[in-house]
Formats: C-alpha cells, structure tokens, sequence
C-alpha cells in the first residue's frame, strides 16, 4: 500500500477496536460475554476457514440468521478475506430464500439451527459448496459451525485491509413487495463512511451499549453492525423483537441505543413494563415515518428519538432531521411535527433533492409533492446483476427513491408517501402518510394504515385500517370525525375498518400493499403498482 | 460525477451545515455573529473573487491572519476553486515569511492589519500577482479585502466538490527547528477523514461553542477549522491567546471546547480567574505531552482532558489516548499518569508503530525506545517540492516521526522525546520528558525543561530548568532531591536553572535547542542535532 491512502474499510474498525479495546465487551449475548480481542480472533478464525474451505475474493457467503454473534462477526470474517456477505432476511419463505441464494450465486450457507426448517426442503436444489448450522444438529447435512470454524484455528494474522475500497461487502436483498427482491451491492468505502455517520447522527461512544432490536440483515443494520464496532461499544445480541424482553434487558445491561422501526417503538411504549429510562437512552427510527404521537410518547419515557430517513438502496439511513436549538421553545405538539420530518442528509452524505417528472427541484413550499432522489457515497453501486434495473434506477444520475415528499422552506424533506400509495381523489393528491398520523393522532389507536379504494366518482377515495390499544375503544364514526378536525376534510377516510392485527413485513413495515389488494379484488378493480 | 462515488472533500461540510443550520451561528467574532448561511454566502463570493482575479485550481493562496473569520472561510474559499491554503505562521520573522512565500510558489497573500508590519519589508522582492489587506490602510500597497471579495458579489453558486480527492487542499509549513521549513501537503480526503476524526474524538456535536485558543495556521487547526464546520458547531475567534479573556469568554459565550498545548492549558489552570467549569469543557490537547499534574488540574476545573498526538505530517493529531472505562478505578495518580501516554490511532487512522532501527516492532514492554511511524490516510502526501525529503520521511513505506516512545503491554504508545532530544548518560537512555514530570509533579514548578549537557565522564547529563508558580520558592537542592523521589536517581539531573520565563515556539513548545545551544556552546561541546 502507499504510505499515504489507506483503502476505506469498517475492516479497520474491528482491527481499532481489538487494540483500544481488547478486553472490552464487544458482545454481550445472554450471560455470555466477547471481549473485543475474542471478537477479532473469532473473525480472523472465521476468515482462514473460508479460504481453508475454498472461498475466494468476490465469493458470495449468505448466512441465515437472527441476531447472534456470529451474524454479528460474519460482517467482518466474510470481507476479510474479500468475500461478499449476504445476509438473507429470516422470515423469508423457503422458496424466496432459494431465489436470493441462486441469484447471489452464494458458494456457502451459514444457517442458526433455529432457522434450519426455512431451508432444509430447498438445499438439495442449490448450487452451494458447503453448508454450516450454527449449534445444534439441525436435520440437515451439513457442517457444524465449530467444525467449520476449527479449519481456521491456526495460521498467520490476516491484515484488516482491501485493496480496492470500491469492492463489494455486502448484497443485500429488497424486500419488494412486488417482483422480484433486488440485490442491492454495498462497497466497502460507502460501508465505512455511512458506519461513521451513523455513529455521529446516533451520538454513540465507547460507553455504548446497543441492543440489536433491529436485524442485522436489514442493510446490515443500517451499517451499525460496523458503526458501534468502530467506536467500541457493546453489542446485546437478540434474537427476537420481544417488548418484554427488550424492557428487561434496558434496565439489566444498561442499554443506551437501540435502532427500531416505528412499531417497535409502538410496542414498547404500549407495553405494561414501559417505564422511564433514567439515564436516558437514544432511539433511531426509521423504515416508516414516526407518528408525532410516537415521538411524544418516547420523550415522556425519557427516551430521545433520532428520526433518519432511507433506503435499503442508501446503506439505510441517509437523511437526519436534525433537531434545531430553537425548537425546544416551540409548543410540545408542534415540536414533535418537526421532529416527525425526514430532515436533511447525514454528514457523510451529499445532499438529497425533491424533485419532478422533469428531474427539476420542486419549490420549497412544504405543499409541492416531488420524488426525493440521492447520489454520492450513501447511494449503492448498483443491483447485483441486475444492469437494466440499475440503469433505470440511476436514470438521470440520481438514484430514485420512489419516496413522495414535499420540501420545506427550512431545507428539510417531508415524506408524504410511497409514489404507488399516494391516493388520487377527484384530481387531488391525498398522502396516506398524513391520514394515517391524523387517526393515530387519536388516544385510542395504536396502530394505523390507510390504502386507496376505488371509488365510482373520484377515482380513489381513502381507506383506513386501525388497531386498537388494549382496553380502548372507539366506533367508526367518531374516529372520522375526529381525523376531519385534523386535516382537510376531504382528505378522511369514508370508512374504517377495526383489525386484530396488521399484515407486516419482516423489518416492522404494514403491508398496505396486502391491504390495498384486498379492496381492490374485492371492487372488481385494477391498479397497477 | 458518478451516482454512487463522490470525492470527499471538506467543502461538503459547509454546504451541509449551510442547509441544515442556515441561521445558526456559525462564528462569533465579539459581538458579532456570522450564520452558516452567511459564511457560506463569504465563502462563496471569495471564491468567486478569486477566479476573478486569475487564481486557478492548484494555485497556492497565502494568508497571514490571527483566528480571525477571514482565517476561517479561507479554508473553504480558497479550496472552493481548487486552489490551495498556505496559512502561514503568524510570528514567523520576514525572512521567514519570504521564503515560505517564494517556496510555496503563493500567487497571492491576503495579510491582517495587526500583521502588515511583518511583511511590508519584503512584499517589493516577492512574485505575487496581488496582496490584499483585511481591515484599515495598513500601509501596504494592496487591495482592501472587501473590494476584493466585491468583485465575486455575484454569480452563480459554486459547487463544494473536488474533482479529485487526492488533490492538494493545503500546503503547512514546519516549524523545523534546524533547517528551513518544509511545505506539508494535505489532501481534500485526507482533510475531510481526518476532521471527522477530529469531531468524533473531541466530542463535537451540534451544540459545540468552540473557541479558536489553536492557531489556524497549525495543521489548519488539527483540521478543526473543517471538524466543527462539519458538526454544525459555533466557532469563536480569538486573535490572541490571553488566559484572562479565554476565562471571560468561557463563562460569556458558553465554551464547550477548546484545543490547545499543554503550556496554554498550564497558563488556564494558574490563572488568578480559574474556576471550575460547572457544564463542563473538552479540552484536546497536544504539541506536547501533557504532565500528569496538568491534567489532574484541569480534571479538579471540570476540564475533561481528551490527550492526542500527531505531526503537522499527520494533519495534527493521529492517536488519542482513549480513556478505558476501568481506570475510574484507578488511585487518581495512577489514572493521570494512563491519561499522559499518547494511545492508540484515532478511529480514522491506520494503527501507528514504535520500531527499531531495522523497522521491526520494540517490544510491547513499556520500556524499550523505538521510533513512532505512521501510514494511511492521516499521513501527508508529502513534502511540496521536496521530492528528496518526502522520499527519506517515507523510507521503508511508513513515515518517520523522529519521535521516540516505547510502546507498552495494553499497545498505547507513550512519547519519550524526540529522538535528538534524547540524553545518553554513560551508555545508558533518559528521557528528558520522564524528569521534566518529575520536576513538575513538585507543587512550585509552573513549567520545565530538560536538555542534555556535555560530561566528561558521562557523555552527557541532563540539566533541569523551571518557571515558578507565582508567590511559589523552592531551592535547586530540594527540586533534585524531589525528582530522585520520583524516578531513578541517575535521571535526576544535576543541576536546575529557575527562569522567569522560556524561550517558546509560535505555538507554545518550548524551545529546548535554545537552552541546548546555550549549554553546548558554554561548555564548548558539539552535538549533532
């Protein structure tokens, strides 16, 4: 290498964090404790075995995971010998995790044996090397993970290095609700820089102690997988999104941060053990807009809400609403509204726009609905073999998010919705984002979506969906009263319907595509997504 | 540009802050306040009013200037149109001021009145195209700096990219204590890593009220001028370093950090104002080894002391001395004396090594002296048109500090002296900096030097000189019988000289070659430095 350009990899975090930090916890999972010296060991461990075993620079290794060390050490195993991770979502059918190991082209599998059941009637089919269960016998034929990694034991130190920080780290698979997942490509500069700035934008430091409420492969959590490795905090391994669970281990361990989606942090503060945090505790959220009355909820609980804004396309999050000084004199319900917006983008990242079919910005009036699109280090480096949808994507130079929002005169983006949600009554666009704040807006919901429904007349007409909190009640009527006190009246639903629960997907998101469908199968129309 | 690969540069750190913080004030100079959406404005219409008057990309640009705001958008105007900073020293002689200005090839010299004296002997001789004057007549024969940046008032915005990371942002000159400077080349990538750096290490955040006590001109102030930019902090100038008024402001103006040398900290600390800070302060230090008493000082003032180290070959500092959760327990005097090592690489620096003479790690024993070097993106790019010293600073694929340290069992590095500065007594090592510790843990000693004198016996010895603590007294014999309390009796030096104050460098080192060329020329010696 030269003396003076250093490749950029998160691989450089761990190979930090391991010197500052040897006998730090790097992990706690359960009672079980991985200082950092452990951590790097195991990853170089891991590392030699995969060559060991065949693995190859540019290789794919998915692994198939809830939230463990070892889903945790892969991150940096995986690309220390230049190979690609592929974490593949947990909840995936069989035969969606069959398409994303095929179309990845992953030589082997790492499976957690709680998972063996969502692989064991498609790996026959597969063209992969090697399989690996982690614990247990599992059923299937393959390798135990101590096994495995026993190949590595000995051998020379690897250097925590890359020779091209544009190559690939990471491919991780959209959860498209319609088509095909896509493989979105993360290189190993784009990785580093967005770790960083989520370590700033989250306010982390080595006395962090992070709760892995999201999963790892979400946009390997958000890049927080490397960003808390980097300043050398401690991870808290979970494996399931357990409120319960999730409040015990805030007052055991003495968790500081936790990413989530806004309805996990519904389910926390909608939780019997729901109490405030003392000490304070820092949540990021994203993956939906949050609710003004989410955000409320969480300050009430002493709880500071980090509101950022992505795609699994931007390395997860790549705006911030930054919250201005001067809002801590603004009225409480008004605070929360600006805290509710997408904001601006993070420090690693080059600004996003708002713009029309014409790829022109559109005003600044907080009214004009655009399409938000970004470029620069947060943005992917393209679909894994997958040209023309990159091209397409890329149109104009900017990656399109396919996100709706209006720009404010203070700079700050607004989402207002999914382009395919937005709902078009007689003309006039209706945000399914603002009717569904304006009905969560009401004490007793908890949860809320709205869809468009075919409508003789105006073409579209809103629908809501609404689940209750425990013990409240509330009837139709007085609920679409209540969203007309709100916001422009002909912006409410013409109907609500009560559900027990919400189709979701597996990172938190409604389903409103499910919802959406139903209506229209069921009123004979059409509507192309 | 590519979608998916800007170049980093600092520049996106006030485009940034300019849309997140527009009305936020960027820096507070007295009572006036300059927002980020007005610094930016400046910034840009220097710009401007630089490609108006010939400068080009890769042009070098001079400015002599106290911490002023000028000093402060100059590191974002001048690299706006690709051109490059020389800030130069502000207590450098003419002489000195010319040859950097011949050496550096400087099209252009923007000079503050207060410094007009400096070089109105030599401006004649110089081959500058222009010399602009900010504030009053000045008696020069050149442009008022706002006519000058009048002639950008207006035009098109600029773009805050660079067309190449690897492009030259700024030229330093070293203080070189033999020999003349060298012009140290730094990058927009390196700058931009760096300050992140910079912002992480420090604790910057938003509500940062930063006060400019470190020359601009020293490493473009550890690459803070860009690090609290890139934060969206408020940068406070300071055209003097005056421990009275750095009292007042702390308690005006909110300071929350400031960087500065030890000597500037010691200078705090024994200040007839000093009080403890109740909201508490950072303050980062460097250029010399904190002593242990120092920092323990600072700590009773509610002055965290966050200790780093670095060159102005390093962009300032590389390593910081990260301060481990279970030193807390430690006896107090323990603790400050783990707080005075230099530590381990910041978290954007590749991991720094101490070797021998064959570039082979000293052992992690805390005891054997090696060589501090370094490589990554915290190394310079090299020396400007010195191909031959960039060649022997890189020999063997690391930079050389000249700095000598051991490097102890947990991989901090701690510096010992500088290689010429070590004293060889009968064979055998002393530190000067181990005996000027202990000659300033004795509660009369404001300051202390140690250099080595000529021995017939012994080859050399070391000699002690100190500054008292005002109203303090202690004799020669009870300061040497204090140091041979502390450390072994033959580093004790054996003879101490009190001064009434030191001879120091423009950023506050003291001079040890002065006081070494007075003994070496008394006594009639030679040493080779």
């Amino acid at each position: 290498m030269q003396v003076n350009d250093s490749q950029l990899t998160p691989l450089m975090f761990l190979e930090r964090s391991a010197i500052a930090f040897p006998d730090k916890p790097a992990i706690r999972d359960g009672e079980t404790l991985t200082s950092y010296a452990e951590m790097a060991a195991h990853a170089t461990e891991m590392a030699r075995a995969l060559t060991a075993s065949g693995i190859e620079a540019g290789d794919r290794v998915a692994y198939l995971c809830p939230n463990t060390p070892e889903m945790l050490i892969a991150h940096f195993a995986v690309p220390l010998v230049g190979a690609v991770l592929v974490a593949v979502n947990t909840r995936l059918s069989p035969d969606e995790i069959a398409y994303i190991l095929d179309h990845s082209g992953a030589r082997m599998l790492v499976v957690d044996e709680s998972l063996t059941g969502s692989v064991e009637t498609i790996l026959g089919e597969r063209n992969l090397d090697e399989v690996v269960t982690i614990g247990g016998e599992g059923g299937l034929a393959s390798t135990d993970y101590d096994s495995f990694r026993a190949r590595g034991a000995d051998g020379e130190p690897l250097p925590w290095r890359v020779d091209d920080e544009q190559r690939t780290i990471a491919i991780n698979y959209t959860s498209g609700t319609t088509g095909r997942p896509k493989g979105v490509m993360y290189t190993h500069r784009g990785a580093y820089l967005n770790a960083l700035g989520e370590a700033m934008h989250s306010k982390h430091d080595p006395s962090s102690v992070y709760l892995w409420t999201l999963p790892m492969f979400h946009c390997n959590g958000w890049c927080t997988t490397w960003g808390v490795t980097a300043v050398g905090g401690t991870h808290v391994a979970l494996r399931a999104v357990d409120p319960a669970e999730i409040w015990r281990l805030i007052g055991a361990v003495g968790v500081t941060h936790l990413n989530a989606a806004p309805t996990v942090l519904i389910s926390l503060a909608n939780h019997p053990d729901a109490r405030p945090v003392e000490r304070g505790l820092v949540a990021t959220t994203a993956g939906a807009p949050p609710s003004p009355t989410i955000i409320a909820q969480m300050g009430d609980l002493g709880i500071e809400v980090v509101h950022v804004y992505g795609l699994t396309e931007t390395y997860g999050p790549m705006t911030v609403c930054e919250v201005q000084p001067e809002w801590a004199d603004l009225d409480p319900d008004v605070r929360v509204r600006m805290v509710a917006r997408q904001g601006i983008s993070m420090v690693i990242a080059d600004p996003v726009r708002v713009v029309d079919e014409d790829m022109q910005d559109v005003p600044r009036d907080g009214a004009t609905l655009g399409e938000v699109v970004m470029r620069g280090n947060s943005v992917m480096s393209g679909y894994h073999d997958d040209p023309e949808a990159t091209a397409a994507a890329f149109r104009g130079g900017w990656f399109h998010s396919g996100d709706a929002a209006v720009w404010h005169p203070d700079g700050y983006i607004e989402l207002r919705d999914r382009f395919k949600d937005v709902i078009i009554s007689g003309g006039e666009n209706i945000s399914t984002i603002e009717v569904e704040q304006a009905l969560m807006s009401h004490p007793a919901v908890l949860e809320a979506a709205v869809v468009a429904t075919p409508h003789e007349k105006w073409g579209e007409r809103p629908k809501g969906f609404v689940t209750l909190k425990r013990g409240q009640e509330v009837d139709e009527a007085t609920l679409i009263e209540h969203v007309k006190g709100r916001i422009a009246r002909f912006k409410a639903p013409d109907e609500v319907e009560f559900l027990d629960a919400f189709p979701k997907t597996s990172t938190g998101k409604i389903q409103k595509f499910v919802l959406r469908e139903r209506e229209w199968t069921e009123h004979g129309g059409r509507r192309i997504n």
